[in-house]
C-alpha cells in the first residue's frame, strides 16, 4: 500500500554551532563530511530496499551514538559529577507511538532503549535507574559508564570546571575518530548543541523521527532536556512532518518547537519550509534560542535550518549521492 | 498596566475517571466538593487583592498536594516497589517561562520545587536525585518518604499487587480527609486518572498553570507521565490559553495535548472551547485517551471538558461563588 509517490529520503544532524575560532585544516573538515556521509549510506540502503522510516531513523542515530566525534552513545560529555546522563526518543508517525529514555548512563545505545519502551512497554517515558531497568529487561546490551568516556570529553570537563561553568555542549580540541586524534573541530564546540537526530520518509509513505544526546559537559545532575520529551526535541505524524531538534534545550522545550513545526502546517496550512523556518529563525529566538532541526514530510521535502552559524547536517535520498554540509 | 478587562479567575481540578460502582452518600460526595472549594478560595482572594495568576496556580496545587484526597503530595500512590514518585510543573504565560520535577520523593510540595526550577536555575526540567538536590539547595522543605504515605493508598498498592495490575490511579475504598475516614468516592478509584492542577488569568492579563501528581499505582519505577512535561501535561502563553491535564498520560504526551489547545487558537483561529474540546473529545480519543483538562484564556473564558463520566473540579471568578463539580 503506497502512499506517497514521493522518494524515500533520510537526514541527520550532528549539533549546531557557531564557527569555530581555531583556523581547521580541510583534512579536519572532510573528517566531519565523511563520517556524516558513512552514516547516511547504510539508512539510505535500508529505504532503498524497502526498510521503514522507523527502522531508518534508528539505524542512522546508532551510529551518531557510537561516532566519537558526536555527542551521543560513546564520546559522550561529562556532568558537573564527572558522571554520564544520556537521553535519547523515538517516534513514528504512522501511529504517534513513541518512546524515550533520560538520565541513563549504562545502556550502551540510547536510541534502542527508546525504541524498546516503543514497542515492549505501555509507557513512553523513563528515566534513571529506572530506565536501565527496563533496558536490561528487554535484553538490551549494558556498558559500564566508563564505555561513553574519551579523553576528550574527560579534557573538556576539567576545562569546563577550571572556568567554572557551564559548558552548553563540548569545548574540545582533542577529539578522537577512530584512532585519528583530531586538534580542531569546524564547529566551536565551546558554542555548540551536542545532539544527533534523524528523520525519514520511507517507500510507504511513512515519517520517522529519532534523536539522542550525551547532554551538557558539566551539567548539573538531572538535568534533563528537550532530547528525550515528544513534542519538544523529537516529533513525528504522518499528516505533517517528522522533526528532530538539536539547541539550547530550555528553549525548545518552552516553544515545544518540534511539534511547532507540525502544529503550524496542521492548523496554520504552512508548507515544511515555512513552519520549520518561522520556528527556527523567529519562535526560537524571540526565547533566546539557538540552534536547528531536521525536517522531512510526506511529499519528501527536506528542510534543514539553523540559526547559528553552523550545523552538522546532511541528506540522502534512495538513488541519490548524499549530501552534507557543516555551514551555511 | 492593565492589557486585559477581563474579570480574574482560577480554575482547578483533582483528576478525571468513571463514575464509582459503589453507591455514594451525599457527605462523602459534599466531602469531595468541600475540598474543591476549600482550595479555590485562598487563590480567589489573591487574585483579587491583585496578586499573580502564577502565585495562585502556585498556591492552589500547593493545597491540592497538602490534601490526601487527591494524588499529590501527601496520599500519593505508591510505585510497584512500595516507593513514592512525584511530577510536577508550571509555566508563567508572560514570558513563557516554566520548571518542572520528575521522579522526586523528598520534597514536600513537588510545584515548589518546580517553580524554584524556573525561577533560580538556567534548567526547565530536573528529575530523581538531582532534582531533590536542587530543592534543597534553594531551602524546600525535604520531607521523608513515609511523609506521602497513608494507609489508604498503601491497601491499595496491596490490592494492585494481588490484582497484578497497573492501576491508572488509585483503587482506595477508605481514603481520608483530615481525619475523617471516607468509605468512597464520587469517581471509581480504579478508572481515575491522579493529578492535580490550576489555571489562572490575573488582573494583569497574565495567564499560568500548574500541574502535580503522585503518579499510578504499581506503576514501574522510573515511568514518567505527561504531568512534568511541558506542552503535555502543562502549558500556558498569554497569547492563548493557560491548560493543565489529566489523563491517560501517555496519549496526553503522543498528542503533546496542552500545547495542542493553543496551537490551535493560535494557527487556526479557534475559540478556547473550540480548541479544547476538539482535543479532549477527538484528538485524545483517537489515540485512547481519557482524561480532561481545564483552561482558561486571556479573556477570562474558562473551559473544562472531559470524556470521561467525572472530573474533580471547579473555579471561581473574583466577586463571585466558586463553582464545583464531579459529574457531567
Amino acid at each position: 500500500m503506497t502512499s506517497s509517490a514521493a522518494i524515500p529520503v533520510i537526514a541527520i544532524h550532528g549539533g549546531a554551532g557557531t564557527l569555530s575560532r581555531n583556523s581547521i585544516s580541510a583534512d579536519q573538515e572532510r573528517t566531519y563530511h565523511d563520517a556524516l556521509r558513512c552514516v547516511l549510506l547504510p539508512p539510505q540502503r535500508l529505504l532503498a530496499s524497502g526498510g521503514s522510516a522507523l527502522d531508518a531513523v534508528t539505524l542512522a542515530v546508532e551510529m551518531l551514538e557510537d561516532c566519537p566525534l558526536f555527542n551521543a552513545g560513546h564520546g559522550s560529555v561529562f556532568t558537573h559529577d564527572g558522571t554520564h546522563e544520556l537521553d535519547a526518543s523515538v517516534m513514528d508517525g504512522a501511529n504517534l507511538r513513541a518512546g524515550a529514555v533520560a538520565c541513563v548512563s549504562r545502556i550502551r545505545r540510547p536510541v534502542r532503549a527508546a525504541r524498546a519502551v516503543m514497542e515492549h512497554s505501555e509507557h513512553v517515558l523513563f528515566v534513571g535507574p529506572g530506565a536501565e531497568a527496563f533496558a536490561e529487561s528487554v535484553g538490551l546490551e549494558m556498558v559500564s559508564p566508563g564505555y561513553f568516556s574519551t579523553d576528550a570529553r574527560r579534557e573538556q570537563l576539567q576545562r569546563a570546571l577550571a572556568a567554572s561553568k557551564t559548558l552548553l555542549d563540548h569545548d574540545g580540541a582533542a577529539l578522537v575518530f577512530g584512532n585519528t586524534p583530531q586538534t580542531g573541530t569546524p564547529l566551536d564546540e565551546s558554542r555548540k548543541f551536542g545532539t544527533v537526530g534523524a528523520v525519514a520518509l520511507d517507500a510507504r509513505g511513512n515519517l520517522a523521527a529519532a534523536t539522542s544526546t550525551g547532554g551538557m559537559t558539566n551539567k548539573r545532575v538531572g538535568r534533563v532536556g528537550d532530547t528525550p520529551l515528544i513534542g519538544a526535541g523529537n516529533y513525528a505524524d504522518n499528516r505533517t512532518a517528522a522533526v528532530s531538534c538539536t539547541g539550547t534545550g530550555e528553549t525548545f522545550m518552552r516553544a515545544v518547537a518540534a511539534y511547532d513545526v507540525c502544529a503550524r502546517m496542521a492548523y496554520g496550512g504552512q508548507t515544511l519550509e515555512q513552519a520549520s523556518t518561522e520556528v527556527v529563525m523567529d519562535a526560537l529566538p524571540a526565547l533566546g534560542g539557538t540552534g536547528g532541526l531536521i525536517a522531512v514530510d510526506a511529499n519528501g521535502n527536506v528542510c534543514l535550518p539553523f540559526n547559528s552559524e553552523g550545523m552538522y547536517r546532511g541528506f540522502a535520498r534512495i538513488g541519490e549521492t548524499p549530501q552534507t554540509a557543516i555551514y551555511r
